[in-house]
């Protein structure tokens, strides 16, 4: 469950709420695809703009229609109160394992978040993933971060925020992590290096793209594990017009607006204060998907 | 009411909670010091931590205890609906103004931050006061985004990050930001350069230290004010070892701990993930308490 391709659905937010049905129908989508499992809650599904009953809800329908896919689910929050509460909810959902980031609002100390993942960890009963997302939380996470964290029950993945570019120096970088937290699977995020993560030797891929489409990131994660590296980063390749669209806009609203064009959820469907893409940058996404014929 | 010393009271958090008796004494200490305002629920008064009936709980008492100093109510959040029921429970509460940070996880586009101050200056009553603090909300306001956000209905005063260090670079900037900004107050924070700031033009200083020690901060306005550059200068020099452990521990951490050192509030008073400052932390904090006298 923490090896392979983890697909994060968006969680679409109209002006009354979560659009449970169409979130029910992204789930039942990545299900039918066969990724290895579900991360609902992510970044990508906007749990830090959800409430604790919107999150109980959404939670509910990942797992009811997911199939034989085991859902993962985001648990971040600013407050520890908070977190262990969702932690609750989560398991009580049905959740196979939960996500936690460290959301910051004042900087926190290495101690402190080492103090999260130990407040949490020590009620909880299903496995954990560390979500380190910098560009997101403004936590910088050490090395020695990850080994101490990577030491306490229940945690059984890191999400690390990328690799380097180079092949080489990626696979340096997963081969020393690997070495350094063996008790853990290493998940490469950020898409469009996600190719280059996993020919390195990284267990998982926590993807963005896998969500909405999740056929081309598994071409890319089924090649990687077969041993044809040539041909995941061939199939990444392939998407480079998406990921210069990730790089401009951010993936999120990326995502969403294909999600809108392939008639998956509605428009707006991002929570404000987030808004969707123009009309003209919506375009050119619009005539990227054609292009590659995402679907 | 948006000029002068505004003081941001701690709200002291322990397990079971606010503690409110402890934060309606922090909040009568500084009605009676004199200050010009109160902002409960700023960012040392710990907001993006507290859930909505926490904060508006924490309103009522700290306008029930202000006395006839205004009080003016942070409320930030992640979610536009969130912010404009925060906005409503506050004028309910009495509030006599509003502080906005545009809080992020998802990285804001400038028209996003707009859109913010937009919907919510729309359905406002009371006077807002736009909350820049690029250290905890990781959103860069342009002067051109300040321009467009000031001709805003109810916005009355900007929060700026800082001034130069220099008081010739910082008379200029602030000369600059009054001509940009004819209709709203310039109120700097960033506590070790309000002396320079208030000395090179600013109308008032939204002050950390005033929250927990109204007097020193009062001493250091008031000089500023009466055009006494040098006194308020000296004043400000005089708490060179308080200046230097904000730098070394987030200001937050540090009148937390002097807040406890003064009997006014218990310990710890911080909303986990944050953690009270280390016992040869807090001593070092103690020994400048007594050295400057501080009380």
């Amino acid at each position: 469950m923490f090896t392979g391709l983890s697909a994060f659905p968006l969680t679409p937010v109209t002006d009354r709420g979560i659009d449970e049905e169409a979130f029910a129908g992204l789930v039942e989508r990545l299900g039918a695809a066969g990724v290895d499992s579900i991360t609902a809650l992510g970044s990508t599904g906007s749990y830090p703009y959800l409430d604790r009953a919107e999150r109980a809800r959404a939670t509910r329908r990942a797992v009811e229609h997911s199939g034989t896919t085991p859902v993962i689910v985001g648990i971040g929050s600013m407050r520890t109160r908070d977190v262990l509460e969702l932690a609750e909810d989560a398991q009580e959902a049905g959740a196979s394992g939960v996500l936690l980031a460290p959301v910051s609002y004042q900087a926190l100390t290495e101690d402190e978040v080492f103090g999260l993942y130990e407040d949490v960890t020590a009620e909880l009963s299903v496995p954990l993933v560390v979500y380190d997302n910098p560009g997101t939380t403004h936590v910088t996470f050490t090395d020695d971060l990850y080994a101490r964290i990577a030491e306490l029950p229940h945690v059984t993945s890191i999400k690390i925020p990328g690799v380097p570019a180079d092949p080489a120096a990626a696979a340096e970088r997963v081969s020393a992590l690997r070495a350094l937290l063996p008790s853990v699977t290493i998940g490469v995020s950020g898409d469009p290096l996600a190719a280059t993560g996993l020919n390195a030797g990284c267990h998982a891929w926590y993807s963005v793209v896998a969500g909405t489409l999740p056929e081309p990131a598994l071409a890319i994660t089924r090649a990687a594990e077969a041993g044809d590296a040539a041909g995941a980063t061939a199939a990444s390749q392939r998407l480079q017009p998406l990921w210069e669209l990730f790089g401009r806009h951010g993936s999120l609203r990326v995502v969403s607006a294909i999600a809108e064009i392939l008639g998956l959820v509605g428009r707006p469907n991002l929570p404000r204060p987030l808004r969707p893409l123009s009309d003209d940058d919506r375009a050119e996404v619009a005539r990227v998907v054609r292009q590659l014929d995402l679907r």
